[in-house]
């Protein structure tokens, strides 16, 4: 049985439990963060840190604890739970407070959560097939940069996707995507330029995205940060989405559109074999 | 110390707590009710079960509990805390899964939890002043008639309203007044028609809506169902806002406008009247 972290305690995860009155249970009004393990260390920690402490500053939320604290839960999660591969899961929310809209007085005490969750992350079969997403009108709330537990929405288009036959599931806005149920976004062009959406509220910023767009620049992969639409993202050459479990996975087609050849291009290739060998070099 | 209700248990609310891996924590996949209570008895019991049932189904999520037995539990709440007036707050959650966009198995329990919360609905001192609302951009998600947990947006619009010294917000989308962040937002224009929003995604469908635009028709107030502006409420005779927890509120200020005389108006305090004569006679 996993050992699970809540609020000071170490505890199995069957007694793993947060008061009724939580505010990330009435309220959604809670934070995450997901770090990836691989060979029992963690791939771009500050990176999720420093998303974590915009997404509490956007929300007005106090940190739970310090980066040093946090740090240190997370490897004993990792030593406790004999966790080689797989990810930590980071919540934060707001305390538990009697039920009101207006949030609990500022010294609330915030709540914090942390699970681990094994998974072979290198060797998933869907890099060698890539997957096949649907797209669906994006119906979320307008920050999506804030990486808030409302994750009700990209459920329902990740069942939808599975109902159609396929993995996952492009959010569409406006003709344009706007990225997948919990990854970005990525298409490349005819002349080999990768295209994805700019950062703004419409997406989250994703900790692999930043990493995938300096590694394409530096091994010269021309970058493109604009809006596409899904009619170009079908005639695309290449599709690809990049998240912090998933890293760089090929899309091989949407909706009805094969994309390329039908298999993982090289693209795609390339940069999941270039973030992994940073990754595993820059662990800690 | 309140007794609530969490799973089957009826426990004190410090011993009231749910999974760290409840789908309700994790992802706000849950929906909820709140049922007023007068004079130790249920207000509109029924259209709230209704309600929930659509939330329910429109997610694709199990009943926790028939009908008969929710109401047995609503009783049991009110009789175990003594309940004379107040709310009665039901929550019913996918329950726990190791954490998956994905829903789990169609047998997982769901979650249920009902709490109460003494208040002195009737007397409330805004009924005799009215309240003071500012608008705000509507960001939340468009599926807005299915009753989620996801209230970060509404509830960071409140505090947003009190920071701007005001008691409520209106939340706007397209220049038209969409709802306040927890009710259904009208105005009555200078020929005294009765102006509320139709439903649609884009809007809670109300209990209490349903009852005051039935007794609004009843009582000689024409009623005309379509969005207005907030240029248009700026303007209006009498606006006013209704919930199954506050009836009907008087609003007497949107943002630096003072609606009518600056005091609640006539129609407002007609239909809250009529309201609750009926709510008391009807409740079980």
């Amino acid at each position: 049985m996993r050992t699970v972290y809540v609020n000071g305690i170490f505890c199995p995860e069957n007694q793993a439990v947060v008061s009724v009155f939580d505010r990330g249970f009435l309220f959604a009004d809670g934070v995450y963060e997901v770090t990836s393990v691989l060979g029992g260390r963690l791939i771009d920690f500050s990176g999720h840190m420093a998303r974590l402490r915009r997404s509490l500053d956007e929300l007005s939320m106090a940190a739970p604890a310090g980066e040093d604290e946090l740090l240190s839960i997370h490897r004993q999660l990792v030593d406790k739970n004999g966790l080689d591969e797989g990810m930590i899961y980071l919540q934060v929310t707001r305390g538990s407070a009697d039920r009101d809209f207006l949030y609990p007085p500022e010294d609330t005490p915030a709540s914090l959560v942390l699970f681990t969750q094994a998974a072979n992350l290198r060797a998933r079969p869907q890099v060698q097939t890539g997957i096949r997403v649907v797209t669906v009108p994006d119906l979320r709330w307008q920050r999506r940069d804030i990486k808030t537990v409302q994750l009700l929405y990209p459920s329902m288009a990740k069942m939808e996707a599975k109902r159609r036959g396929a993995d996952d599931a492009w959010l569409v806005e406006d003709e344009v995507v706007t990225e997948g149920t919990s990854n970005n976004a990525y298409i490349v062009s005819e002349d080999g330029t990768l295209i994805t959406r700019p950062l703004s509220h419409s997406i989250l910023h994703g900790i692999t995205r930043t990493a995938i767009l300096r590694l394409a620049a530096e091994h010269g992969v021309p970058v493109e940060e604009r809006p596409f639409t899904v009619e170009e993202a079908k005639q695309s050459r290449e599709a690809f989405v990049t998240s912090a479990s998933t890293f760089v996975m090929p899309v091989v087609q949407i909706d009805e559109a094969v994309i390329g050849e039908g298999s993982p291009g090289p693209i795609a290739r390339k940069l999941r074999t270039i973030y992994l060998e940073e990754a595993e070099r820059t662990a800690i």
